[in-house]
């Protein structure tokens, strides 16, 4: 997507490996104008799919999950990292390693939100090893939930996650693909 | 506000001891259309305030504030609780107790989104003790920003936050007012 492409070319930051610090648009500070943009990408992308709620883990995926939800009409959970005490003691829980904090984080989702049957959304800001993203899917999975397309709004296409996902047989599509990130330079690619 | 307030007659539910749980539209499952109607709600409250920037706390502030951003035109930073390592060394960081995890939780802005002179529109999901408000504002102080008011979606007046910050001398509007949970009951105050 040609506004979030050029976001990143504009004020995205190659801090070398691998990491791509968009803090002053997505992950610290929002740009709600982009990110209503970019959730009405996603509507557009998967209007026909037939989802039923969105899916998405705390807390950077929150900003683009909230406005593809409000673009789609549907229902946005977000995966806790902690559980809260309003949550019942029976959940969902999964772990998976986190690529900004180096240590295995846990995706813990309440069964009151997430039932069997539910055709579900999956949209993060990130796509780049894919662990977060297939720890949602086990979430959907143990729920009953059928995951039914992923949306992201930047690849790392050189980390693996769309490998990691393909076996999974369902639509990934990001708005931005980065195809490289050597020497400080970001890549872009199709 | 009226759908806010019907919402949490319908779904909110006392946990006892002064907890509110709305988990299934605002904490964990998000309302997207109730949560646009809640940020142009704030956007026409402050409309003639000045602002230039919505500052909230993750993780449940987000989407409140990225709606009110939306409508408002403006950016939207949220107070991180764990320092990524996109965050430069120096950052501005305070304490706040979290009422929900029953512990002091940090609050962190980078000095790259909050610079002095800006004006400041506070904007979160629950004003209960103020704890967390209180902490935001020594942050936006901290970089030099004036806080010019604060929004909530959810007061509970009978918590002691207003009168914690009646000292800032702000205009503080929340959308639904609860003024009681004795028995079981959520009482509805002005």
């Amino acid at each position: 997507m040609q506004a979030l492409r050029e976001r990143i070319l504009q004020e995205g930051k190659n801090l070398g490996g691998g990491i791509l610090k968009v803090d002053g648009f997505i992950n610290h500070q929002v740009d709600p104008a982009l990110m209503d943009l970019c959730g009405a990408e996603f509507a557009r992308i998967f209007s026909d799919i037939g989802a039923t709620k969105i899916l998405t883990a705390e807390i950077s995926g929150i900003a683009p999950a909230l406005m593809t939800g409000q673009h789609m009409c549907l229902p946005v959970v977000y995966a806790r990292k902690n559980k809260p005490i309003t949550m019942p003691d029976q959940v969902y829980l999964t772990l998976a390693p986190s690529h900004t904090k180096g240590r295995m984080v846990e995706l813990i989702i309440s069964p009151e939100y997430l039932a069997g049957g539910e055709r579900v959304l999956i949209i993060d800001d990130f796509l780049a090893s894919g662990a977060t993203i297939a720890g949602l899917v086990r979430l959907a999975e143990a729920a009953g939930a059928r995951v039914i397309g992923i949306g992201t709004l930047i690849e790392k296409s050189f980390e693996g996650g769309r490998t990691l996902l393909a076996p999974l047989n369902l639509p990934i599509r990001s708005l931005v693909c980065i195809s490289g990130m050597e020497n400080g330079q970001i890549q872009f690619g199709e």
